[in-house]
C-alpha cells in the first residue's frame, strides 16, 4: 500500500510481482487517511480466493512525511495532516498478518535501486521527482538512513536561494521549486499562459517550442546544481531518476548527465539512466519491501 | 608519515600516542619525492634505540592527490608532480616492515571521526580545511570510501559559479576559493592590501576590522551553501571541522552552525565542532592507521 497526498493506492502481488488484486482510494486527510487504509486492505483481502488469501504473507504500508518503522509511528505528514499516529498492531490485527511500515520514498528508491534500474551497482544516488523531489542515496552497498533528519531530501537543497521561488518549506531556491514536475508545468505556466500542461508533455515540446526548451533547460541546471554536493562527498557510480518524472525518458537522463560533466572537474561524472518502475515504484517498492521485509 | 604539497613530516609513536622521534623535511618535486619519503624514514628508525626499533610493527604513508591502497600505486598529485608511481614494496624492503599508503585526507578524516572530535558518532562528515578543502563521511559507523572517485572533495563544489573565482580544477566559485586558509587570505588580501596575514589571524581580527569580519563571513557562507548537498543526502549529527583552519576555534563552528540553521527547513542543522588534532590530523591519524591496519 502506497499512501499519498491525494491517493492511497495498494496491490496484492505474488512472489513473481503478479497483481493479482489492485484498488485506489482518495485520502482523506488528518488520520481519517489510517481508516481508508485499513478498509482498503479490507477490500483488497475479500478480493482474493481463500487460497490465495491464505498466501498472502506480510503487507507493507508506505506514508509520506516522516515515518519512525522501528517504533511504527506515523510522526508527521504536512500534506495529509497527521501527527504523531501510533500504528503499532492497527493493520496486523485487522488484516491478521505482519505489517511493517516505511517511508514511501525510501521503499521507492530502494526498489529502483536493488530491483530497477540500479540493480547490481553499489554506490547509487536514487532522485524520485514527481510532486516534489527526495530520493535515496546507497553507498557500498547499503541504503543510507538518516543520521539525524530524513536522508535523500535531494528536493530542499537551495539552489537559487538570491532570485529562487518560495518553496513551502520556506526556503526560497529549493530544486523542487524548479525541477520537479510541479516546478516545470508552473514554470511553463507562467512563461506561455498554458494551463494544465503536465512536465512529461513539455518535455516532448521541447524539440519545436521554446518556451519548452527553456523550462525544461532551467529544471536540469537547478537539479545538476542540487546533486553537486552529493556527488563530491560519495563520488556515486550511478543516478537514477525515478518517479513519474521518468517518463520523460532519455531526454532527460541524457540531459542531465551533460550538465553534471560540465559542471565537474574533480569528481568523475555518474552515469544517469532512467527508473524502471517510473511512477510505480512506491507500490512495486511495498511488494518487495513485503517479501524481504526489510530494505537489505 | 604525511606527505604534503610542500613538506613531508614523518614521526614514530608508540601505542600510547607518544611520539619517539619526529622529522620533517621539504618534498621535492615528481618521484624524486619517494626517494626523499625513503629517506626521512631511514633517518627516523636510525634515531631509536635498538630495543625501540624492535617494536615498530607498521608505517603508513599518506599521499596527496589520488591513491590506490589496494594496488600500491600513487595514481596521481598535481601538486608535487607524480602520476601512476607504483609503490609496492619499496618502503617495506628498505625499512622491514610492513607499510600501508593511503589518501592523506581520508585517513585525517577518519582519524578525526574515531579518535577525535567525532569519537563515538555514527554519521559525520570531517572538512579538513587548509591550503584547500576535502574531507571525508562516515555513515552508519562506516568510512564512506568512493565510488568512482575520491569521497568527501568539498572543495570543488561550485557554489559561485556565475560570480566566483577560478580554481585551479578549472571550475570557477569552488568552495575552496573561498573559504580554505588560502581563499581567506587572498581574499583579505584584495580587500586591504595587507600581505602575509593568514586565516587564522584574519579570524582573530574580526572583532576590530570589517574587513576580517567580511571576509570570513562570506567564507562560512559559502561553506554552508557547500555543505548542504551532503546534509540533505545523508543528514549527519555532526560535522568536524579541522585541519589547519580548525585554529580558528569556536568562532568557526559556532558561525558554520549558525549559517547552516539559516539555510536549513526540511533536515535538522547538524551539530558543528572543532577537530580535536588540528593541522596533526593527518600526521597523528598515520600512526593510528599504522597501528589499526584499516581504516574501521
Amino acid at each position: 500500500m502506497d499512501v499519498g497526498g491525494t491517493t492511497i493506492k495498494a496491490e496484492i502481488a505474488d512472489a513473481a510481482g503478479e497483481v493479482l488484486v489492485a484498488d485506489a482510494v482518495a485520502t482523506p486527510q488528518g488520520e481519517a487517511a489510517f481508516d481508508a487504509m485499513g478498509e482498503l486492505g479490507d477490500v483488497l483481502l475479500s478480493g482474493l480466493s481463500a487460497a490465495d488469501r491464505g498466501r498472502v504473507a506480510r503487507a507493507a504500508v508506505l506514508l509520506p512525511g516522516i515515518v519512525d518503522p522501528v517504533r511504527s509511528i506515523a510522526v508527521f505528514s504536512a500534506n495529509v495532516g497527521w501527527r504523531d499516529v501510533e500504528v503499532g498492531t492497527r493493520f496486523s490485527r485487522r488484516w491478521s498478518m505482519p505489517v511493517l511500515i516505511e517511508h514511501d520514498v525510501a521503499v521507492a528508491g530502494w526498489a529502483e535501486w536493488r530491483f530497477g534500474a540500479g540493480q547490481g551497482r553499489d554506490t547509487v544516488c536514487v532522485v524520485i521527482i514527481g510532486t516534489g523531489i527526495s530520493g535515496t542515496l546507497s553507498v557500498g552497498g547499503r541504503l543510507v538512513r538518516g543520521g539525524i533528519g530524513q536522508a535523500g531530501e535531494y528536493g530542499h537543497i537551495a539552489v537559487r536561494r538570491d532570485d529562487g521561488l518560495p518553496c513551502p518549506c520556506g526556503n526560497t531556491g529549493c530544486v523542487e521549486t524548479v525541477a520537479s514536475a510541479n516546478g516545470i508545468a508552473r514554470a511553463y505556466r507562467r512563461r506561455t499562459g498554458h494551463e494544465n500542461i503536465g512536465a512529461a508533455e513539455i518535455f516532448g515540446r521541447m524539440d519545436s517550442d521554446v518556451d519548452a526548451k527553456a523550462v525544461v533547460s532551467d529544471a536540469v541546471a537547478a537539479l545538476a546544481d542540487g546533486l553537486l554536493g552529493v556527488i563530491h562527498a560519495v563520488s556515486p557510480e550511478l543516478i537514477v531518476v525515478g518517479g513519474g518524472l521518468a517518463g520523460a525518458g532519455p531526454t532527460l537522463s541524457e540531459r542531465l548527465h551533460r550538465a553534471l560533466r560540465e559542471r565537474l572537474r574533480v569528481v568523475p561524472a555518474p552515469e544517469v539512466t532512467i527508473g524502471r518502475f517510473g511512477a510505480r515504484a512506491g507500490l512495486a517498492g511495498a511488494a518487495l519491501f513485503a517479501r524481504y521485509g526489510a530494505l537489505v
